[in-house]
């Protein structure tokens, strides 16, 4: 509560100053962050006050509880400036954040990282409202990294196990044992790439309000833009490429940054997942490259793309990565390409990015594990007595974190069909086709943004009602936290006193 | 190809009788049936004298070989005489079975016990083909009732795990050890279920032929049907609850019938599965029939359905049993059903029949135990020091069996998916929605038959490219062979030298 009131301060004053300076459209956004900034330091510090007193101790399922519940929470206060705005502006009654649901989407969209929006007219909204929802994507991505690489593996909830296989990840080295120091090493690289890439997008072009917003979103792997047509507006390759290697690193986890910054390259270029996160970009790109080569799709600003080789790397390995790593920036309409291309992509939003990055999805090494437990299994129905290690880089898997992995997928998968019937008897009055549930339920769980059909790369999700926003803030929560964080909200023991 | 030759052979003579007592148009269907039982028996008899004199051990890798290629190669065997029939006849070029590719798939549609038809016109086909139509499904479904139970156990491939968690399961009470004496009470238990519904099927109005074939097609959960429209075309609803208690007797795992003939009724009636089993029926019924009654939706005769509380029960509860033991009788056309009635349906497609019975699916039992296995593993996320076992009935599931499970669970998740883009791609030319496509693949590796969308109960499968047809064949011999023991076949090391 308190670093998010003092973030969206931040905002707020960079709003007055712009207000100051005679842009009168900031008055009622800066007037929405103030009243959001007051709620949220008065409930944060009596909260602090209420607890620093209280002799609790917080143990496993108190950390937990403290996990989820502080994004629930962290949403609705995100979403309080959208939800306000106009009502200081006034004359606004269309507008979709005149509903607290929709601007709950919107805030969970960001925190999440989805990268999901309500809104049609993006550009329309007032420039400190962009920034603070841009900024949504940078602070849900910094702290899924720090909850991953720091907090997580404590609680022993996903992170733990996972960074248990990962032969470059931070523990097993102990390269900084102790939680803050890792999570104070995090926030550097973290604030590194995020200098970095504003530079770099500034030197091709962009503007600085333009380069700090893009920045928040691609490093997060979110995707939220501040224009209608997103980086297509811009019409630049070198935007294009690079938010392109900004997405790239993004999903890369970010415990390698830590040998990157020790210069141990080689136990970088040999970890296991990183080489299978570039090899699948690379094969996905080039399948996808192969498919919409010489096909007729628009880009988001409407055009048709021109069918030019270059024009078809531009389109499609930006979309193979956005999609991958879970960013979901649009330049392509991918829902007009072929189906090979569609089936490529639809494969990619469920491996998303590598553990411990800022991507969603099923997370590439689950995925290496997963293969290399299938082809175990089939191998042990013809040869039982024969029993061989799996092994991850130099990890071996043991029977404990196998079924783990199987479980968190099926379940994954399980979810993600519940997630598309609820959305589809939840839209039953207006009907939602079986591909726009099932691709919508798929991008929310994986935080990718962008799915098919009526929620493809060129529409959004405000036609959804309010019970189906609700569903998708849910099922984002549920992604992000890797599920079983949240789940145990639902499961009648975890309340039941000791 | 002996068993299968002379099964043809009794065919072949009940079509000569017919046409001997005047039926012309049997002439062609006889002439088929009787050159496919010349070169079934003798590829049959020549392999005998091959293999007899040969000095060779079966292994597990070739057993598994045997199974697996003996549905491929049987389903060669039978879809000559539909391949054979039109040439015989003449004329006929324009004839569905005038591709061996669609004569295959309605072979092995027919012995995996799916019930998915490539015919439009059924009741124009000769009745001898019709009978053996029928046969074949209930050839399959016995031949997967003995692997079930007592082949695959012994090779531990799918069934013997399933077993070894089923406290009613033959195996481990030991009822008959013996694997040629389990395979012969099973015979009897299924020729004794035969008896019993073609007598009941007599008793409610059917003609001898009728009840025959609809018997074979039932007690297989295959689906085959006489008439163009099924079961509907018979408007009897004595006819209707005749088969769906045999549908449901059809989907319970056939070790519970030696239970049964010795009077053990207590174990029958704490199994665990059983109960489950009867649980989502009810359950499954009681959804549908609310979300339907009162909606317009047509027969399969193509009338729109009564809405009355009785003809709303008639048909809810028909189609739900239909679909959860995978056979696959329609009488109404649930393509037409609102989403949430759609939505249930297709989750007990997934669920499927007990373990050990004739029908497809997940088997409810693998069900029990992925729902125990997710919420032990919430439980252990917040409780990580306390270990509970996991327990069926009075049998606990060891990690072996819990991570197995997971497996072949998200292999069949996994399949589905890929079969499915499978189809899409196959089909792109003509074009197949994304509904089709998933419920194409699904009602095939369940072995179901109708899906929704294009391949929903009011269509069939005659319009797919054969390329789709392959891909359908192999998907379905995937699901009714527990899938690990076709995967085996693609496996490099499965052919190598030890």
């Amino acid at each position: 509560m308190i670093v998010m009131s003092a973030s969206i301060l931040v905002v707020a004053l960079w709003s007055a100053i712009a207000y100051l300076s005679g842009e009168t459209s900031e008055l009622a956004s800066m007037r929405a962050l103030m009243v959001t900034v007051g709620v949220g330091s008065a409930v944060g510090v009596g909260m602090w006050f209420g607890v620093s007193s209280a002799k609790a101790t917080i143990g496993r399922r108190e950390a937990i509880l403290l996990v989820s519940l502080s994004w629930f929470v962290g949403a609705g206060l995100a979403a309080l400036p959208f939800r306000l705005w106009p009502v200081f502006a006034g004359g606004l009654s269309d507008h979709p954040f005149s509903g607290f649901v929709s601007c709950y989407f919107e805030s969970m969209s960001g925190l999440t990282t989805t990268g999901a929006s309500v809104l049609t007219e993006i550009s329309a909204l007032p420039r400190s409202l962009l920034l603070w929802r841009a900024l949504t994507h940078w602070l849900g991505g910094l702290g899924i990294v720090v909850l991953f690489v720091a907090v997580l593996p404590m609680l022993g909830v996903g992170g733990k196990r996972l960074f248990r296989v990962e032969a470059a990840g931070p523990s097993p080295d102990g390269v900084t044992p102790r939680i803050q120091d890792t999570a104070r090493v995090l926030w550097l690289i973290y604030l590194g790439l995020t200098v970095a890439e504003i530079l770099a997008l500034r030197v091709v072009g962009m503007g600085w309000f333009d380069a700090v917003c893009h920045t928040f979103a691609t490093l997060a792997t979110g995707g939220f833009s501040t224009h209608n047509a997103s980086l297509a507006g811009f019409r630049s390759v070198g935007i294009d490429l690079v938010v392109l290697f900004f997405m790239v690193l993004a999903g890369v986890n970010f415990g390698l940054y830590f040998h990157v910054l020790k210069r141990r390259w080689r136990t970088v270029w040999t970890d296991v997942e990183l080489r299978c996160y570039l090899g699948i970009i690379v094969v996905g790109s080039a399948v996808v490259v192969w498919s919409i080569h010489g096909q007729a799709y628009v880009t988001i600003t409407g055009e048709v793309a021109p069918q030019t080789i270059g024009s078809t790397f531009q389109y499609g390995v930006f979309q193979v990565v956005s999609v991958q790593t879970t960013t979901g920036y649009c330049t392509a309409d991918f829902n007009q390409w072929p189906v090979l291309a569609k089936i490529v992509m639809l494969l990619l939003m469920c491996v998303g990015g590598c553990a411990g990055s800022t991507g969603g999805g099923f997370k590439v090494v689950r995925c290496i594990m997963a293969a290399k437990i299938i082809m175990a299994e089939i191998y042990r129905s013809f040869r039982p007595q024969v029993v061989r290690p799996i092994k991850i880089g130099n990890v071996t898997v043991d029977a404990d974190l196998r079924s783990s992995t199987m479980i968190y997928l099926f379940t994954l998968v399980l979810l993600t069909f519940l997630g598309a019937a609820g959305l589809m008897v939840l839209e039953r009055e207006a009907g939602m086709d079986a591909t726009t549930a099932t691709t919508a339920s798929l991008a929310m769980i994986n935080n990718i943004g962008p799915g098919l059909g009526r929620v493809g790369a060129a529409n959004n999700y405000g036609w959804l009602t309010d019970g189906s926003k609700i569903l998708t803030c849910v099922l984002m929560a549920l992604g992000r936290l890797e599920v079983f964080s949240v789940i145990v909200l639902f499961h009648p023991q975890f309340w039941r006193k000791d």
